[in-house]
């Protein structure tokens, strides 16, 4: 199978499975599933489930303990980028080639819905883990733990709190760097540090490896983010481009450059790639994958 | 100790933990925490975690599981009150005698507030079930699952749509209590349903008549509420009344009347006495409670 092949393949697993965790509900509260469907079942590349699943296979974990954690992750990938786009925080009106949340809806079912996908996903890691016998719960409450580190104020909401608090302050590198490893980079490697957990292998050099891949991948993907905000064009995008700029953001392309930004992705996909490498022919797909997310145009 | 003492030995323990579990954070996304503080350390009846501690007293759980998970629920209560004072939402300025959270600080680190004291519930009782022997682990995981179903969209979120989409509506007092049930009832009775799992005894005759007194008082502190929301007083209150009127609200005691209403609080209080009394002295403390609860004035 060629790396496209396998990549549309967990996709399509990604897809089935949160359409099946997630059903529409015919009950008084049924607009709020309606919402969380509407955003969770947009599409989008699923880079952090099929990184969990490509990271679980390679420390030889469970397939399905992995989906399902990849899945909870995509919920918080997804109520995070419902709440974002809210008038009161980046105030966007297109995602992924379609209104926002709270455009298709209205603002309170928006903030509703996100709530609720965030929950969810708690909702159904505590509740695969309620039902496996204690030595597996309790490798299954440490990647629970893994998810709402990597989504907390220390984490994915912090970030996103930092950068609310820089538009249109002088910042440095640091800053972003910090910023972007919060809201972007945490999500990211939360795949590694959850597969580490359901492997039952956190201390292995393997999982230390897997861990550096996915903390270079999580730099490298906001990197391309904000090239792509400059270079990229909104009909692939499915969003608006010149959204740094015009929300006077403070992206590492817009405090270095975007030459220095082009030159810092190209050495983070190469870190990556010999990291990959590392695992031998089991980290083909996450060479392949470094390099997918370094060409995309989306 | 005569109960008031025990309400609020009970309550300085909880507010001790929550200001131990959340403390103030020096760092760039330092914000968020002071707004997530704001909000967890305003006072509040603390009933939920009071709840917790009295049932696991009761069942023979460990007290400090009882104590971390019922300020995991205070956490996810506040959040709800944080979102639901939303000017997309209730629009609210008034919680607790104090500026609501995003008239104190601004909308989007109310939204983040919000989200993060959500997070942090799921932060604090994964990571304290991680260090656990297996055993022990997986009955916290249980735990998580009766607080996670319980604040999700089968349980208050749900009731928090419900309860948007009937404003101005005509709605039968069978949805008035069904949206009472989730909106109100589910974070109620999750101290019940917690408990008996931190104290392996789901499936007790114990465990099935403490959800049942809390089903009971769940619903009569709804109705409770919405009494004082005709009859009360702002100051004691520390927020507006007459709210349910001026937002079109669909309560009980809008639909049905106040004497109904007195009626039926009286007649669930009696219930919620006499499941107290089963418990022998056991129940005392649970049985003032529902006697404070039907007389508070705030």
């Amino acid at each position: 199978m060629t790396f496209k092949e396998q990549f549309r393949e967990y996709i399509d697993i990604v897809n089935a499975k949160l359409d099946e965790l997630l059903p529409e509900k015919d009950n008084p509260q049924g607009n709020v599933y309606k919402a969380m469907r509407y955003s969770l079942l947009a599409g989008g590349k699923r880079i952090r489930p099929v990184l969990t699943i490509a990271a679980t296979k390679i420390l030889g974990g469970c397939d399905d303990a992995a989906l399902l954690f990849g899945c909870a992750l995509e919920m918080i990938h997804t109520y995070s980028l419902i709440h974002d786009d809210l008038p009161a925080m980046d105030n966007d009106d297109l995602r992924r080639g379609r209104p926002t949340c709270h455009i298709e809806f209205d603002e309170a079912t928006a903030i509703l819905a996100g709530d609720a996908l965030l929950n969810k996903a708690f909702e159904i890691t505590s509740a695969a883990a309620s039902g496996l016998p204690a030595e597996n719960a309790l490798a299954a409450v440490k990647a629970i733990a893994a998810l709402s580190d990597a989504s907390g104020a220390e984490g994915m909401i912090g970030g996103q709190i930092v950068d609310l608090e820089s538009e249109g302050k002088e910042v440095d590198e640091e800053t972003v760097r910090y910023m972007y490893k919060l809201k972007t980079g945490c999500l990211l490697s939360a795949p590694a540090r959850m597969a580490a957990a359901i492997s039952k292998k956190e201390d292995s050099d393997e999982a230390k490896r897997l861990i550096e891949y996915t903390d270079a991948i999580g730099l490298a993907f906001q990197i391309k983010d904000d090239i792509l905000d400059i270079e990229g064009d909104t009909a692939k995008l499915g969003k608006a481009i010149g959204r740094d700029e015009k929300e006077d953001k403070r992206s590492l392309a817009r405090v270095k450059g975007i030459d220095y930004c082009k030159n810092l992705l190209s050495e983070l996909t190469d870190k990556a790639i010999s990291l990959a490498e590392s695992f031998g022919e089991k980290g083909d797909f996450l060479k392949e994958l470094a390099i997918f997310l370094l060409e995309r145009d989306y």
